[in-house]
């Protein structure tokens, strides 16, 4: 079991695992914003994962936002890692659309997250089973 | 000559070019925020590049923030491409200081800009030498 922080786990629903990365839904129904973790202890920067961790990551960063900007239709994709408040390293990919509420500012710290209602976050879920063709496991 | 978008002109000061990135620095003293954009035409997300090219950006980008992270002592480097604004593709790698005016918000739309003096401006180019061993040619 690898340590994830816990505030990520307070503020998030977990949809499974790729090979590198544990995927997280942010619990907050305002944007479909998806969240990998490196099940690494211990790393804070992308540069503190191998060469290879670091490209598995890039990859599935890049994989899973392809698939949401075409399964959802958004506008456009954000992808982000910050980590000034929860320094375990983590990766932002969130479907953007120009009719969301933080439209076009970025979606940190605009307006109170909402939490998901049961059906759509099974709908989100089931919206990623295209992926378990390229590595993801949903839990 | 590949087109850079007008606002990214605007608001931005050659540094010098990666193989695959221009690198550009925000003008704005406020933060050591850098942004490689790819010289390719008609690129807004990642995955609209192809693969060789993507893992030159993740390189690039990880390369950058590494340096930076060391050189200039940095608490978290922020790295982001996010778009909404300026859809040509733009990775920002931000050197970010528990010091600094936003910590630990993220920087856009915080406080307004502050134009770099040209010394300042100066002593971060000159910071970058060592990426010359790596492929950066400065401006």
């Amino acid at each position: 079991m690898f340590p994830l922080d816990l505030r990520l786990q307070q503020d998030t629903l977990v949809l499974g695992d790729f090979p590198l990365c544990r995927l997280l839904l942010s619990n907050d129904a305002n944007y479909p914003w998806f969240i990998l973790v490196p099940r690494q202890e211990g790393v804070s920067e992308v540069f503190d994962l191998d060469a290879a961790q670091q490209q598995q990551l890039w990859q599935e960063t890049s994989l899973l936002a392809e698939h949401l900007k075409a399964s959802l239709g958004a506008d456009k994709m954000n992808v982000a890692t910050l980590g000034n408040v929860v320094s375990q390293l983590h990766m932002h990919v969130i479907a953007r659309f120009k009719s969301d509420i933080a439209w076009p500012a970025p979606v940190w710290g605009k307006v109170a997250a909402v939490a998901y209602k049961e059906q759509q976050f099974a709908e989100l879920k089931a919206g990623l089973q295209p992926l378990t063709a390229h590595g993801l496991v949903l839990a």
